[in-house]
């Protein structure tokens, strides 16, 4: 009784794969987020499909930060009530996201787009840093290194301060209230609030 | 410094209300999901828009037999080479695709769409059990009661028995090399094989 399986068609074997590689997903729950889908195409399936044509159509990286936006000076950007002369470099957009979840900042954004890893192979050129030693010169006063307290997130940060000495900026780093090993997008915003507010010199 | 958080677009915001919705993911999840898309524009995020709206127009239920395939009578039903006086009844979908992935059973299906659930309001007209009692009027040698090894589920196969009393046909159900409590779509396929081999009258 044995055979080959062929249970799916061509259209869900292609959604079941695509979907398993979707971070936070994998083979099994692929198949159960498409079951899922088909099972509320009218509210969810149709919708989410259009949804992600939309953002992939539409969003893009802000050139000043790196932050993602439909326009392409992002709306923090472009906020003239934010403090123009304080720049937060963080690893990713979702830490952008943490922070302002946690309603604790007031000033601008620089996203580098990861880290520096010598065994990813990730150098200096492949993050966002030339464009923040640009904007630092144009006019900053203070630089928040707020990157993950990580060994490669701390490293990158040592990077970055280095490059930006000389520059006269101030720069400072999130005081240790953040856990060791831990991720800012995992933080509660007590933690986010404290760490700001007793961030010091380096 | 407090202020609204403004740091998704709209049509991140909505992309990361719709993906939170889907099985598997959460508020959180979705958020990592969205930036994995926006990463890999070209390689996931386009060609899953694209599946998911051909799927969502494509896909449809089998009207014999509930599975979900882009033709009407789905591929299994449809193959000759199937035993086609077997209909083996499985609750979901998802359970087709289990017993297909372990390549034990060469006959056809019956997918019920759910279990009875008083709780949650299902009774037996929300089901697909009337179209299964006209398959087997027409001519079927066994039904095997494949519904999963919970209390609903096997309410519900008692339910579907008895509803094919008087037809004369062989009602069996898998042996129980199922783990009481658990469910066909988690099993390795040597259980579910043991559980089909072993299956006896009920």
């Amino acid at each position: 009784m044995s055979r080959a399986p062929q249970a799916f068609s061509a259209e869900l074997q292609r959604l079941i794969e695509l979907l398993a590689k979707v971070p936070g997903l994998g083979p099994r729950s692929a198949r159960r987020a498409a079951l899922g889908l088909i099972k509320r195409k009218e509210s969810l399936m149709l919708p989410l499909g259009e949804a992600i044509a939309a953002a992939a159509s539409r969003v893009r990286k802000c050139s000043v930060c790196g932050n993602l936006d439909t326009s392409d000076l992002c709306s923090i950007c472009a906020d003239p009530s934010r403090d123009r002369r304080t720049i937060c470099v963080v690893e990713e957009v979702s830490d952008v996201w943490a922070l302002e979840r946690a309603r604790v900042y007031g000033g601008l954004y620089h996203v580098l787009g990861g880290v520096l890893s010598a065994i990813d192979g990730v150098g200096p050129d492949d993050l966002f840093i030339a464009p923040l030693l640009d904007r630092v010169r144009a006019g900053a006063a203070e630089v928040i290194l707020a990157t993950n307290a990580t060994v490669d997130g701390q490293a990158t940060a040592h990077y970055v301060g280095d490059r930006l000495e000389g520059t006269g900026v101030k720069i400072t780093r999130l005081a240790y209230g953040v856990p060791v090993g831990g991720e800012l997008d995992y933080l509660d915003e007590g933690t986010l609030k404290a760490a700001l507010q007793s961030r010091r010199p380096i």
